[in-house]
């Protein structure tokens, strides 16, 4: 037990630095000055520098074995909590220092020469900085993989989504990639069929825009004396343990967008927020992994929040806050903005049907390119190859192919799956939710999320990472995860009614 | 050289943890929501820990020593470095890592129990705390002084500010004590002979109090490519290196308040981003010490901004910007405003002439209960009696004497007397400003702060810690600290025109 506890205390120590790291880079995205940033980057790699060897000291392995033998005087928690230290610890020090740095420097350089690449659309000039990033990436899969006992491409999925392999991702993505281009089609078939959408025509003046994304935060349950809303270029929910910061980004012209970010961020805060208080600063406690997390901002954004019947208390509530005016505000065509369907080359433009093809296109990639079964000069062809295949359209230019996501050049190897899975668990987390508690839509329609918080924080959030990511879905929703509750989603929101 | 460059890294290590520290200090301040106040003193505790610990590795006294040993082949900054880092590490090292804890334990506890004694003016209340944290500082200056070779309260003096001592400040406050209540006394007469000072009407819109501000702030020479203004309970100049960010506190009732607190930290920033570039992470590089960083302040606050050539330009200013009409917006009014002279109890609401008074009973008073000549409970009466004698009032309540401060209860034994002397040598640097440089008093009658401040630069920014401050002032000044600069500018501020 005692050296158990001295695991615990090493690990709430690298957890203080962890939330130190947090509050920094949300400031740097928030509230830095730009003539900031190098200094910036001297703290961060400072920080991340510390924790590393304290994560990585002599010591550690031999305090984890040892800790193991005595597992016996353990409680549930706590021997899941060794477990989670193991595997963060087996990740930490799989990869050698000099490959850690080597990597690092490469994506450094690869991110700043996509932005221009991506600007000109010139693939050949980020191609060589690429080949670099991804030799790296392989290697890096190589010595986690070695340790974890794992295929390089399942040690990079297994460092955002414990647990996660290719032969759980194959069939569910295959089994939606043989649906997906038809149900597109016939979606946008029914669409022409509606009568034509009506525009809300702005100005939407920016404080309403907060005011009013504050008070559905707050609806769905974020609690802003741990937490704050904020702007960025880029939307993202970060901040550290118990203080949760979101950000978004305004537009007078559209205060759609910016409200469905808040709304998706909020989800991913929801999460943070509820995670088992007493385990806040170790591993047990933290997020399961990003399928999971990513899973709670759509089940918030996409399954409750463009249901028709959250649609009928926000559109009251929305034409009030910007005193609109005729039948563009009624429930019924704002809820067929929110659900429009689009085959646009840009992901992360893109509505909730045509989002999967995006990342099918890309996990069938990235598997490929780390398996060495891909040349990397092929990419810009072998994409546009599988747009054309699943959304019908011809990549004019690489800018709006391969080069438009900053996942590969940055490093992010194994990240993109966890959009989709997140999706497929959103839509079984919602459905279970709801056959549980027959409150939760009619909650939803009068602007009421008490009853779907309640159900997620003691199915999902409280948990933690007590369980494996599969368990707790088993458990949530008695089936493993499957495709056919998300198709079925689909179907029902996009072919019917 | 090799032993001085890993030195030199360790330092930078450890500048960039403090400047981690300082934004997050920063955000505590002005940006962090209330409920995470606990985390945050876990992530600044952690930091804190991991800098002390790089500081005190085992072997840093070793390559110090080795390092000495080399210090032939160095050059004047970085033999400088060298002897800076030394005194960080004395300093760091002389105090029990337990002793440490215990005191910081003690200060956390009096602060608290001081603000329930301060606002029901219970003195009782917290001396059992009060005398606590006393015989931990009185232990901490014991071990330090035991390895700088100093006593007890001149190594407290030495922690704000490298070099100070009794023997300076005893003269100079001596000299300035003689003279301060007859020079309060026909301030306060001639200023009854004069016209009656106009109330400036307001509200003031927060919005407008911030937009001049962040001009003046400009006009000063703030950098905001590197720098913020933002608010804040308590105004401070705070952030990171390359990254200074001051704060102050709006009310619509009175502008000029939170004006000048801006021009104030202004101060601060100024010599913070006039540090070394070459040097800014290195101890060299720092600001030279308590009573040098308040000088700065003081200079553009006090010296300048209240001089009559200054007010000349900010009068229009004010009045174009908050639309103000009649007399009471006339320079002459408003530089009666900016000297009023009016002896009270609340030291950080005192003007010019009465605030060194306030500083002169408390540094007579700590000095005598750190070497031990005041016992602890006498502490009130022995305050009252001071602050008769020098300001001629009679403390009714101690929540409006020796309760008012947060320093004591804080653990910040020996930085008071740094107020006063940066505002002498305020005087002597600005004096010494203007007789070197013609133009930088009709400077800022137009609101061109560039003569003033390229002197500042030259003279006090950019030489970092690389003079002693006594000898910093005089290579500046052509002569020591004396007392008597400030007092002639009092007296020709006050008694004189």
């Amino acid at each position: 037990m005692q050296i158990y506890h001295l695991l615990e205390e090493r690990f709430a120590r690298i957890s203080s630095i962890e939330d130190a790291i947090g509050i920094l880079q949300w400031d740097s995205e928030t509230m830095m000055p730009e003539g900031a940033a190098d200094g910036r980057s001297d703290q961060l790699a400072t920080l991340k520098g510390l924790a590393h060897e304290l994560l990585t000291a002599p010591d550690t392995g031999e305090l984890l074995a040892q800790a193991d033998q005595d597992s016996g005087q353990l409680d549930d928690w706590q021997r899941a909590n060794l477990r989670e230290m193991r595997r963060i610890y087996l990740h930490g020090s799989a990869v050698p220092a000099d490959l850690v740095e080597a990597s690092s420097k490469a994506v450094s350089k690869a991110e700043l020469v996509w932005r221009e690449a991506r600007q000109n659309g010139d693939f050949a000039l980020l191609l060589p900085h690429l080949a670099q990033v991804l030799s790296f990436q392989r290697q890096i899969g190589q010595a986690k993989g070695d340790v974890l006992g794992l295929s390089p491409y399942d040690a990079l999925l297994d460092s955002y989504d414990p647990g996660l392999r290719q032969e759980i991702i194959d069939p569910l993505f295959t089994e939606l990639g043989a649906e997906l281009p038809g149900l597109i089609q016939e979606a946008q078939e029914r669409q022409k069929k509606l009568p034509a959408i009506q525009p809300l025509n702005g100005p939407f003046p920016v404080d309403d825009q907060r005011r009013i994304g504050e008070q559905l935060m707050k609806a769905v349950g974020f609690d802003f004396n741990q937490g704050r809303l904020d702007v960025s270029l880029h939307p993202f929910c970060g901040g550290s343990t118990g203080d949760v910061r979101i950000t978004t980004r305004y537009s007078e012209a559209n205060f759609m967008s910016a409200l469905m970010g808040v709304l998706h961020e909020t989800g991913h805060a929801l999460y943070e927020q509820g995670r088992p208080e007493k385990w806040r600063r170790q591993p047990v406690g933290l997020a399961r992994g990003m399928s999971l997390h990513e899973s709670q901002s759509l089940l918030i954004e996409m399954q409750a929040c463009r249901s028709r019947e959250f649609v009928t208390y926000l559109a009251p509530l929305v034409r009030e806050t910007f005193q609109g005016e005729g039948p563009a505000w009624s429930p019924e065509n704002l809820h067929r903005i929110l659900t429009r369907v689009e085959p646009d080359f840009i992901r992360v433009d893109a509505d909730e049907i045509t989002y999967p093809a995006h990342i099918l296109v890309r996990y069938k990639l990235e598997k490929a390119l780390i398996a060495g079964n891909l040349p990397i000069e092929d990419l810009p062809s072998a994409f546009n190859e599988e747009i054309k295949k699943l959304l019908g359209l011809t990549v004019p230019d690489d800018s709006l192919g391969c080069l438009q996501d900053i996942h590969w050049p940055g490093g992010a190897w194994g990240y993109f799956p966890t959009y989709t899975l997140g999706a497929m668990t959103a839509a079984q987390l919602f459905r279970a939710a709801c056959q549980a508690d027959a409150d939760i839509l009619p909650g939803l329609a009068k602007g009421d999320f008490a009853p779907l918080r309640n159900w997620l924080r003691a199915k999902v959030h409280a948990k933690g990472s007590l369980m494996a990511t599969d368990q707790l879905v088993a458990a949530a929703t008695g089936q493993p995860l499957t495709a056919e509750v998300f198709r079925a989603h689909l179907r029902e929101r996009y072919l019917t009614h």
